[in-house]
């Protein structure tokens, strides 16, 4: 019992309410320790009926909680930032939503607080990593057996956009889940970005660009493209086929139980990223758990989130020129390698 | 030219009339000579705009109308017996609609004249034989690559069953296409057959029990089930699994094209078996009319017509028992060996 | 932490050693406090690790340790009846692996003391009913979208069977599970079970008749079909489709990656139901720990291990005669109402 | 039978010869008149055995002989030209494989031909509009159901391309198929066109870029993306996705029979058009018999071969440059409107 893991959550709006129920009731050896939200009646509401859970207004209260040995990072992007730096001083273990920071220049400087503390503290909460067709994907790419990667066929469709969606967001909100998991999938980075815009739905709001078609190209040659549609109206649906020299795979397509009724055989459609990446979140929560148990940090890192930042900046630049855009990314640090 | 094949039809139905616009439109190599109808004004009306065919109440007068060179079956069942009979007297090759003739004692007195004939003149109309998914299953089976089979288990659907249709024609109508094609990708011949009857739908005419379950054993030691539902209201279905010792292989899933709409993904299923078998029906002529050019007579025989008639027989004395009926089937004479 | 809820695991073998990763690890709200195993080494390394569990040689011994408040009996079949008396003794909740008890007799034993008890103690480990495919299919069938159900096909194959196993086994052993499954989705009660046996598979151990094909029928007129065949060779998988007045829904196909390679696109089929069904042991466990935590008994209850032991006793006569065997199951208590 | 319509089948090569034998045995209603080809001991081979057909060295003899009442061009591009004004002269409805002509302002000179004739003479060869699944995509985008179409996602993969492939001929020869197949299925004309080069796959011939990523903007607003790949090695595959405001419908999936050996499911993928799209020949023949025949011309016209051979240039410029490139057509003449 010892061995719980006591972990602050940073925010307790949807993102972080989900996560904190998910530390209590779903994934074991960890436990809630403090809560911390700007809105502290948001913070009290979330540890209500947890034991040994702290509720508190600021996140430096929070770390400096008794018990807590882990951060949880759901707050709002812009926050980030400052929350990353107050973990490193303390030395906490971080799993930090995406993005790590919104802008290219503040995940750099994360990336470089990082390196100056000498080693990992940060966990990247790209989930995609951590669902089971994604994995057997990678595992397939990385066995060899259809060859080396050519092309990713990728497609990312919401049912309906938040309210204060913007076109850029298109981009560096949602297509940066596939920015990241182009480049875990390949090992390679992004060296260009175009992007093309078909006529918009009628669904979607007034002045927003959607769909859009987004073009990485990558420094092994790989081209991959993606279909980026938030207001389908239809469905939460996220497809990705790799396209090698001896084969192709493909994930990500209905299934569950089928239905015979008049004229048609039909699956559901999942409608919320919540339902069809459930289980990679648990999977996501529970790794990051154990390795802080185990003293470690595993997974997506700092700069994981700084290239996926700054791919997608070029990416919105690509958006609003309408040409090619190189994507210029810093050195790798040896952290890193 | 000389080579087009003078077919007479006897039948000028729903199924008759398929048959000659097949004949005149769709498959190459063969014309209509004759037809005969009963009704000979739906005769007249079968040739209108056909050169060259000529109209007839009696099937002995087509059969000798001029450029008759071969005869397709197409009348009622209980018609088929006194029709065979007039072609062997002919020497004139034959296509016969299933059943060959609806009782068993019937069809073999049909196989005992073409045994005195001495050579094969009939290709009894078992369509499933020239589908292309049951081509691919039964070459598989042949193949072996799956090892011996084991167990077949058989879906039958359709959407709603034809006025006058009873509890018996589910066996010996609907599962005699399961008895053939068991019979055919098997090289076995059933030994015992049961029926149970589960609770009938509410969409079944009063009276009808719909759906049944049926189970055939066959010399093999294969067990082929079959669900046989003939109301369903959702459409037409026939599906196969072979399971052997090395594997399964499964054909009628549907398929052809996926729409995905708000909340699932759907494919169409077939209402009507001439839309599902459309392909299967022209084979099947194709491959009539190709034989009887080059002199030959190939595929479902007399003898097969006969064994699919005598298990049926025994399948409706098991639904009237509700017990395990054995199949006796005459000596299989060597013509058909 | 406080709540953490402290179980008993009785059996330390596979099932037992599972379940224990499962508490420590995977699921929230509960901690390992004792493990009892005849063989006491083998107790004694399933806690290692984990603070403040103890181990023991003796179930007696293990449902005393301090802390124990729920038992988890993953022992052999033969002794369930007596670790359930002694969990009774003690009012102490219990998730009590399949079979409850391998006998109808010592089954209703059961039942007729948590009736003496007052209140239900018992859930039984049919983990078929947290798997997400049967959950959407009863909850589909519930709803009534599909009218009321006619037929169930199901099918039920293992890689291979392990050491020990006979041919009893097929039925009350494996298709045991489709008899609960059956009884859950139907809401329904055998009345009769019939087994047939086609050929067996060279892959079968000297003496085992497998695969076998059971017949079930239900007092609402439902037919259940269930081919089990346990040394199939090619993969583990379990198969549902519901036939009702309005549509069918089938469960259980293959799903993941589809890979393309030379020739054929194809999908993993799984090996083993720690596989296939590890999702539905997590939720299984969750919802024992949390309705315990909440003073709840919820799942498969006592009586659904009776009536399942029943109609498998009734299925091996039936496979012993070949007869169709009637199903006599006890009044139900008011208890299971 | 005075109506079987008489064909000239010009080019007795590999097209030509499938087209013969079904003209000969597999469509009704034609019969095959008269052959040409420049090596006469190919024309007289391929009419070996068919009565009334007559074998040439020259088109115009070939044209001239007794009974051709319409011809069938299919001979190597280059010969496309003079064989339809040829055919022009005399009145003949043509059926012409494609291309129309190799080079815009070649077939926009026979579009002129045809307009000064006064009235369509001309069917061009595209037969994915008589492919099942292309119709059954066409009559759902028409219907309206799904709304206003925004992108198609296209697949075109061989298993290896044939001696003498060039980089160009990837979009000139094997992407004019989607050309056609985008301006048919949304009634839309290119406006621009871009062609991007993943890294090429060892299996292609030295020299020969493979695969390609041809995106191509409609006047509607429609973005086309086409991945081209034909060295795969491992199927030939044709898959369309049409995303619309209100949902999306996919074509070309791998279906037909499912079998399960050890470790999967799987289902064949086809290795040749001819196989894949065997019965759109067979329609495609049929309805230009029907046609001629009705004295009508329909399907694609000489538009439609001009349209997709400036589509195909623009886009071979595009891979030259590696910029987006404008499509510029010529007006439409009212005959094709």
């Amino acid at each position: 019992m010892g061995g719980l893991l006591g972990v602050a959550v940073l925010g307790a709006g949807h993102m972080g309410a989900d996560h904190i129920r998910r530390l209590d009731r779903v994934t074991g050896g960890a436990r809630v320790a403090a809560v911390a939200d700007p809105d502290l009646a948001r913070a009290e509401a979330a540890v209500a009926g947890i034991d040994g859970a702290s509720s508190h207004a600021e996140v430096a209260a929070a770390l400096d909680a008794p018990g807590v040995e882990a951060v949880l990072i759901a707050s709002p992007g812009p926050a980030h930032e400052a929350a990353l730096h107050e973990a490193f001083a303390r030395g906490l273990p971080v799993l930090c939503e995406k993005p790590l920071v919104p802008d290219a220049e503040g995940a750099l400087r994360v990336v470089e607080a990082e390196v100056r503390f000498g080693r990992r503290l940060v966990q990247v909460g790209f989930m995609r990593r951590y669902d089971a067709e994604y994995l057997r994907l990678k595992s397939l790419l990385d066995e060899g057996a259809l060859g080396r990667p050519l092309m990713l066929h990728c497609v990312h469709r919401n049912v309906s956009s938040p309210p204060g969606f913007t076109s850029a967001m298109l981009v560096d909100s949602s297509v940066s889940h596939e920015i990241d998991a182009a480049r875990w999938l390949l090992g390679q980075e992004p060296v260009a970005v175009s992007v093309l815009r078909p006529g918009s739905t009628g669904r979607a709001p007034e002045g927003l660009l959607d769909p859009q078609f987004v073009l990485l190209e990558t420094d092994g040659g790989v081209l991959v493209d993606v279909e980026i549609f938030v207001n389908t109206g239809f469905g939460y649906q996220v497809r990705c086929e790799a396209v090698c020299e001896g084969g192709s795979a493909r994930i990500g397509e209905e299934h569950g139980m089928t239905v015979t009724a008049p004229g048609r055989e039909s699956r559901e459609v999942p409608q919320d990223y919540l339902v069809r990446f459930a289980d990679a979140y648990d999977r996501e929560l529970r790794a990051w758990v154990e390795a802080c148990r185990a003293g470690r940090v595993t997974g997506p890192s700092a700069w994981d989130g700084y290239a996926s930042s700054a791919t997608a900046e070029a990416g919105v630049r690509a958006q609003r020129t309408g040409t090619r855009t190189p994507v210029d990314l810093a050195p790798r640090p040896a952290l890193y390698a």
